[in-house]
């Protein structure tokens, strides 16, 4: 008989919350008893899961007593109070914040990547940020094959990334064609920013708060994770993180050099190809390349466009998309949770 | 007393077109005598500049008699008929197609970076793609001041360098909100292609037809034409270029790697500061940094973003925009007309 989990859903209102509910019940996930957890403000409220009402109860500590897993995405702030209480109440917390991903004692987790580091978790488990995750599936066969000495990407950040708010206010400026310098703009690049900016129509070079080294938060997140996950340290990555006007999506121009030598761009789609959660789309005499909008509601990371550099020989550009909101956070969260069943750590 | 020129304007009626006419209204170009010039099917239609309405004459061989400047922006195919005979009966032509950059007879110019090789003409002057134009104005102080080794950029381009048609198909397309995928689709990527995608909510990784090599045409244009206006054979650039849902304005995330050691951000800021045709938007603390909704309708190509590699003491990132069919088109090719009368060339 399959084991039963008791779990607990904090912040399920939101635009990732959503899709985790979404997610666990496609995914037929093997639940017990599930709860809905948020601010003192929101309990009360009702919400709908597999046809069931639910009342949503108030995330204190005690609330988590008897949980077995814990989904946080309702902030940092929340997840930095809440989820070590949870933790210690014996409750798996897969937290979808940047609050502990860079934190030495907790596994940062993509099951294709690094399935491995779950066994070392105490407690909580970071999933990682949405544009990080899609790349570094994309990345880790090809250091496996073939080392890697350097990434730099570009990315292409649809607005559903900075919550519902966000895809709010690209329907609502969208109507301004020809007159988008007049829109009200308040939640992009960064809602709790002093400038806002419209997005219609536009593209943003900002994404999260700016730091010291005139990267922006956003930029040092793909950095750093993507070093944690892959275990490189010394791994050269840089990353520009761009806003634009779409839904659904983020797409990314990838540049990596490898270490091996004589591999052309064949070899990289043949082992993709065969790589886990990895859909090739890079056929350009056909226009068969991934985009966004057509990646909306798929699990898998879809790649093209991989070349070889005309004056590097060791050097690759490839274009990768995935939807954010699932890959890049909903559906990697209830991903780790099945790693964790099937390896016997939950 | 100025002398007047005599011009002739092949392809006003096009999106580069009205541009080419606002510029010489704009900037009080010294014109004695002007015409335009059309296909057969246009021939005979009014069109008004400074005011005064002038008949579209077609575009024969003999109508270039007497005419001083010529300039094209009709399409490769009209420029390789007619571009000839319009230098052979003495006028220089100025060239916004890409029927002749890459001839080795014909001067490509960015007159802040080259304009030296307009000294080289046998009448026919080409004016580079857009996302060429506005890159090498920012890199050729950095090559002259600290050397350049490599470059590679990353493009974020507006659909008005895909002409009025795509400008028109992303509006109808943007009323589609949560529904794009339903939308017709007769003009991007290519509109001689046989697949056409919506690009309202989405993001388009081609731009002009694939090479055998497995880049676009677009991509070859800024890897050729930045080495042939830089002098630079040598230079390792990489491109990938990518469209997006937006009117106006191309954005490029452009990674450099310099030869000399040493150098910081400032310095590169400072020196572009300094730049011909450059303006610094960089000031992350402040939120400021260039975006394409805010450039249309300006001159100048604009820069932010600039930082300091993080593993690579030479390596430097940018952020680069300008309004493709001014800087990008239409203004540079005056600016090549109004160097070579200020050069005695013309």
């Amino acid at each position: 008989m399959t084991k039963l989990y008791s779990i607990a859903i904090v912040g399920a209102t939101g635009a990732v919350g959503e899709k985790i509910m979404d997610q666990l019940e496609k995914r037929n996930f093997p639940i017990s008893h599930i709860k809905f957890l948020a601010s003192k403000r929101s309990a009360g409220k009702a919400i709908e899961f597999k046809g069931q009402s639910y009342v949503i109860e108030e995330a204190t500590p005690e609330a988590f007593d008897g949980v077995d897993i814990a989904l946080f995405s309702a902030g940092g702030s929340v997840s930095k109070t809440l989820a070590p209480e949870a933790a210690s109440r014996g409750a798996v917390v897969i937290d979808n914040t940047s609050a502990f991903r860079m934190d030495e004692n907790v596994p940062l987790v993509v099951p294709e990547v690094n399935r491995q580091d779950l066994k070392t978790h105490k407690g909580i488990i970071a999933n990682p940020n949405c544009s990080t995750i899609q790349m570094v599936v994309a990345l880790e066969p090809i250091r496996q094959a073939y080392g890697l000495d350097q990434v730099i990407v570009s990315t292409y950040q649809a607005v559903s990334g900075a919550g519902s708010v966000a895809i709010k206010e690209l329907e609502e400026q969208s109507k301004s064609f020809g007159e988008t310098l007049n829109v009200k703009a308040e939640v992009l690049p960064v809602k709790s920013a002093e400038n806002h900016y419209p997005i219609a129509f536009n593209v943003i070079p900002q994404i999260d708060v700016f730091e010291e080294n005139g990267f922006t938060y956003e930029e040092m997140k793909m950095i750093n994770e993507t070093k944690k996950i892959m275990h490189m340290q010394d791994l050269a990555v840089s990353a520009t993180c761009v806003r634009l006007p779409i839904v659904s999506g983020h797409s990314e121009s990838v540049f990596i050099q490898i270490e091996k030598d004589g591999i052309t761009a064949d070899d990289i789609r043949k082992l993709l190809t065969q790589s886990e959660g990895i859909q090739i789309l890079d056929d350009p005499a056909n226009q068969i390349y991934p985009m966004p909008l057509y990646a909306e509601g798929k699990d898998e990371v879809f790649i093209g466009r991989i070349r070889q550099d005309l004056s590097n020989k060791k050097g690759f550009h490839m274009w990768i998309v995935s939807d954010n909101l699932l890959k890049g956070a909903a559906l990697n969260s209830i991903q780790i949770a099945e790693a964790m069943i099937e390896d016997g750590i939950l």
